[in-house]
């Protein structure tokens, strides 16, 4: 039986646009899982009560429902431990759980500056008043102020990759000669990103630019051919 | 044979503080491999010309001289493979590349900032004009306008260091449950630090400075027993 995802979706149901949905998508098509994807928005808070919180992505995989990206993550390898693994052992997993808390404390926000605007426009009608309010409490301040000089938010969200270029320069993935699961950690923030913004995130030369079309590829184009714009 | 390695000393001869010397000094003692140190100077260049370049941390093994501490790292576990690995596979070492730009990025400067007074205070008489002028040029300041406001430097490394803070309080090691050379990594920092510097870096209650203890108690005690001030 698939297993049940429920995927953060904009105003359109195929636009989806989450970060942390996307590590989990990636991650079930590395294990070749059968997957129902159901688009969810944030203000529907009952479809996912039975995982005792409120936020996505949530799964339902043999009467059980798991939430947390980096624990759904490890269920799968545990689970089903005969195909191709997302942590290629304890070393690998440990180092890749650092590389989440560099993703999510050093990339997000430059991320989430360069996007904002774009993103809060295409959301569904129901939610952007959630949105909006939920957002400016947590920056403390509006998110047009927030947003700032676009130049300025770009120079810096490129700034912050800068540790990923000589790794990617060097190696295919930044699991090695293939990818894992901290490939998808990365992609993730990219794909959430091109679902709701035309911005040109990356120059041509870019080696992160080469890894991205690599990992876009994957799985016969998957996330390439997600709902977005050009990446 | 001994391993020999020229390893950067203060004004005494056994006061070492290169991190890049102490990344290679923890690995060599975590291969078991026997090693003759030798104290080197910024300004004995003549000394290290074997290996083509004027920096520490440089080896010489079975007739070849290497330096740089990634290859150098790379080269202990392929000439002795049979002794404790330093990378579990290429998953884990792809991800540790990724860790030793992230440290040298965005951790060094920080620290440098905070120890950069007493290192020059501790340098040998020799050493101490070129270490001035060389690091004025590349700051583009004086290193006193570097330094700047002693408590505002240190609040910015503790904030640098967050990312290693819910990794370290879940795992005893950042290669897991034993350590490897992402963890030798950043123990160099501290290394250097405590070296030349006494100021306190961590507080009581950090996950990183019970990491920090038990990182220096390897081996014997080898980092805890270095000449240099109280952790």
């Amino acid at each position: 039986m698939a297993i049940k995802l429920w995927d953060l979706a904009a105003a359109e149901d195929d636009r989806r646009f989450s970060p942390n949905c996307w590590r989990i998508k990636m991650a079930l098509r590395h294990k070749g899982l059968e997957v129902e994807e159901i688009p969810w928005r944030f203000t529907e808070k009952d479809a996912i009560a039975a995982s005792g919180q409120g936020a996505v992505p949530v799964i339902e995989d043999q009467g059980q429902t798991l939430y947390d990206s980096w624990t759904i993550a490890n269920y799968l390898d545990e689970a089903y431990p005969d195909r191709p693994l997302l942590f290629a052992g304890e070393e690998a997993k440990t180092l890749c759980f650092f590389f989440k808390h560099w993703v999510e404390r050093s990339l997000h926000v430059p991320f989430f500056r360069v996007i904002v605007l774009d993103l809060e426009r295409q959301l569904h009608p129901k939610d952007k008043a959630y949105f909006r309010s939920s957002r400016e409490k947590r920056l403390g301040k509006t998110l047009e102020d927030f947003a700032g000089d676009p130049a300025q938010a770009l120079a810096q969200l490129r700034g912050a990759l800068d540790p990923l270029r000589p790794v990617l320069a060097e190696s295919p993935y930044l699991a090695g000669r293939t990818p894992g699961f901290a490939d998808y950690l990365l992609l993730a923030e990219f794909q959430w990103a091109r679902a709701l913004s035309a911005v040109r995130l990356l120059e041509k030369g870019d080696p992160i630019s080469a890894w991205r079309e690599r990992v876009m590829d994957l799985f016969g184009g998957y996330a390439r051919n997600a709902v977005g714009y050009p990446a």
